[in-house]
């Protein structure tokens, strides 16, 4: 037989929040060597679990060229999609939920065409609903019920597994169906930039109670990646905004 | 979304020969809960990674329950068909070789009428011809050339996946069709209405230029359409507007 070969598109970062276990990390990054994704990132890991996993035999170049990031927020600032994922099975959480064969054909399409961040927790308790609030939406696993949750590494390797699996059994794309670059999907930091230019025009017109203060940006974030706005549309509504607060008297 | 779940046949056995690290036969558990996998078998492993492996936290039953063989050639004598796996790309093994996805619905389709065997080798070797010996046929996990191999567990968790995503293949649903009635998309009558109060808002913030207003409530409509809102998001955006619109003096 010829020697099929799975392997992932450049443009695929693998996000790591606070993991503890140095023999997870290394585990993750020989699976993301296994499937060929390169791109890996720490939000702020236990130092020592870092070190650890650095040091290992066989760490490689993977481990070598991982960046570490003090914020999920910093860690998906180029990122046009970034998908949480979750053990939970239900909607409760307030974001799309779909399954990992379900997610895998949209994000490869999505790595066509700018940087797809898949966001995984720690071991111990996941995504919190604070690193959820820069997801565009979940995927999970679809595992046997009821059962213990996944072993960090392991989901790693089964989703890199089924996007590889995808990617190399969908026909690449035409060059003409590729989209044009006013199309390109706005990216973390421009739609941070926005919620916050939104955030202080509201917030000058009283829009806001006391109560809804609290969790108002994390709200206006969630809103703006439901609305999946292009890098050109991103732009328009700034300076819509930009303009308001400047008819208020505030110098945006 | 109602609740996907991948489950594997009571046929199937996953049968490490002469397995070395407790970790892995740990994890090796883990996954066969995770995907409803039940049988597991153990050939000559070493005993103390196999008690190792018994007493950690959380090993339940399924290690408990595990059974252990002095040869592949026992381990194997009730099954009806013996899959070797192997990271090799070549047919010199005088065997079938296959891919894994290939390999998939085949082994679903015999675990009905028999037991399946899929064999796992240790982790410094994986199956020696001796073991291959015993196999109708090998399959290979299609990794990237050149990576280097992959973890047991990890290779165990993939298969798994695989076979539990064959077995309960159904069409992949799209995103939009398991929306609850929150997400419905927002109907023309309220993007009508919230393009005119934006459109309000920005001519009174002196948005528009004099050659852009003729075009400009179009453009607007065209923006809101872009951005696929739903009902609920529709009504939270018109909110804000009209709060932004109640703070420049006008009465919405």
């Amino acid at each position: 037989m010829s020697a099929v070969a799975f392997s992932l598109p450049q443009e695929l970062c693998v996000i790591l929040v606070r993991p503890r276990n140095p023999l997870n990390i290394g585990a993750v990054a020989r699976a993301m060597a296994n499937f060929g994704a390169s791109q890996l990132r720490l939000v702020a890991p236990y130092d020592l679990a870092f070190r650890e996993a650095r040091s290992a035999v066989g760490a490689g170049e993977l481990l070598a060229r991982a960046e570490v990031y003090p914020s999920v927020a910093e860690a998906v600032a180029d990122c046009a999609l970034v998908v949480g994922t979750t053990a939970a099975t239900n909607r409760s959480l307030g974001l799309p939920l779909t399954t990992l064969p379900a997610a895998a054909p949209q994000i490869i399409a999505a790595a066509d065409t700018g940087k797809v961040a898949l966001l995984f927790g720690s071991e111990k308790r996941g995504l919190t609903n604070q690193d959820m609030s820069y997801c565009h939406w979940l995927m999970r696993i679809p595992t046997t019920q009821p059962s213990p949750s996944m072993n960090l590494a392991q989901s790693v390797v089964v989703v890199l597994y089924e996007l590889a699996r995808t990617r190399n059994q969908t026909p690449a794309r035409a060059e003409s169906e590729a989209m044009p670059a006013g199309d390109r999907a706005a990216n973390m930091q421009s739609l941070l930039r926005l919620a916050e230019v939104m955030h202080e025009t509201l917030e000058a017109c009283g829009y806001y109670s006391e109560a809804a203060a609290a969790s108002a940006q994390e709200q206006l974030r969630r809103l703006l990646l439901r609305m999946k706005l292009s890098e050109a549309d991103a732009e328009i509504v700034l300076g819509m905004f930009r303009q308001i607060l400047w008819k208020l008297g505030r110098v945006p």
